[in-house]
C-alpha cells in the first residue's frame, strides 16, 4: 500500500515552516501531487500542581484572531538537546516553573499535509528554579483550573487543540487507575 | 492583547494550502513576522453502527510514511453546500454509507501557524444509499472496532490525530450520560 515519491521540490523555507510539493506514484500506478508543510517539532506540557490544579494559559492567537485557553508548549529549538529539555524550557519561559517529573504521554505525527511531531508530557513536582528567566515575547496569563473542571472543559472540547483535551482525559484516566 | 497585521504576503497558493507571511505589531509595539498556512477547511466523522462498532479506516499516509488507523473525513470542497454535506459525501466515498443522523461534536481552529477549521461529527443510523458511489483515489480498508476497544485505543493515544481520540471519548461520555 506504499506511495513512491518521484520528485520533491521545496517551495518556501521560513523560520518555522518549510513547504514542499512532492510528485508521487500511487500503488495503482497513477501520478498525484502532495503539498507538504514541514513544521518544527514541538512539545506540549500538562502542568499539574500538588493540589490538582491544571496551569492553563490564557492567550491571544494571531492566526485565528481569538483569545484561547491552552497548555504551555512550543517548538523544539536547535539548542534543546531533547524534547524533555524543550519541555522544561517552555515550562520555565511561559510559567516560571520547572518540573521534577515529566511523564511522556504520547506523540502526534501530523496529518497528510502537515509533517510535524509533537511530544506531549505530564509535568508534576513543579518548582521555581533559582535561574534567570528568559521570558518569551508572548503576552500570556496563567489560569489555574481544578483538574475536574479541566476534564469538563476537555469533554466539551473547549480547547482549540484537541490534543490538550486528550492529555487531560488520559491523565485523569490514569490517576483514577493510580497508574502514575 | 491584540496583534496588528501591518502587511500580508502570499508566498504559495496550492490546491490544498496557501502560505503567507504576515508582518505584525505586538501589543508592546515591537514588530514580528508570522508564517501562516491556510488549509482548506475539513470534516471528520465518527461512524458508529447500531451494535456500537466504530468504523475505523486503516490507511497508508504519505506525509508520515506509516500505516495508520483513522476516522473518515477530508477537505470541504467548493461543491459542498455545508460541512454536513461534506461529511455525508466523505462517509459515502470512503465507507459506502450515509448517516440518518449527524451530531455536531466540536470544531477545531488550528494552531498559531495552521489556519483551518475542522468540523467533527458523530454519524449514526448508517445506511447504504441507492446512489452511484464516487470512490476516492485512496486505498483504504474498513476496520470495524468495538466502541470499548476504540476508547482504550483513544486513551492510549493510538490514533495519529488526537482529535479522533477526543471524538471517541466525548461520545462515550455522552452515551454513559445518555445525552444523545
Amino acid at each position: 500500500m506504499k506511495e513512491k515519491t518521484l520528485e520533491s521540490k521545496v517551495i518556501f523555507e521560513g523560520k518555522v515552516i518549510k513547504v514542499r510539493v512532492d510528485k508521487v506514484q500511487l500503488p495503482d500506478g497513477s501520478l498525484s501531487e502532495r503539498e507538504i508543510v514541514e513544521r518544527l517539532d514541538g512539545v506540549s506540557i500538562l502542568p499539574i500542581t500538588a493540589d490538582y490544579k491544571v496551569l492553563l494559559i490564557k492567550q491571544y492567537r494571531h492566526a485565528i484572531g481569538k483569545v484561547i485557553y491552552r497548555l504551555p508548549g512550543g517548538s523544539i529549538n536547535k539548542k534543546d538537546k531533547s524534547p524533555e529539555e524543550a519541555a522544561q524550557r517552555e515550562l520555565f519561559e511561559e510559567l516560571g516553573y520547572k518540573a521534577k517529573k515529566l511523564d511522556f504521554l504520547f506523540d502526534s505525527g501530523g496529518s497528510g499535509t502537515i509533517k510535524q511531531t509533537v511530544y506531549h508530557y505530564l509535568a508534576t513536582g513543579l518548582y521555581v528554579p533559582n535561574e534567570e528567566r528568559l521570558k518569551d515575547n508572548e503576552l500570556l496569563e496563567i489560569f489555574p483550573t481544578d483538574l475536574n473542571e479541566a476534564v469538563k472543559m476537555a469533554l466539551e472540547a473547549q480547547f482549540p487543540n484537541p490534543a490538550f483535551s486528550l492529555m487531560i482525559l488520559m491523565v485523569e484516566d490514569r490517576l483514577n487507575k493510580k497508574a502514575f
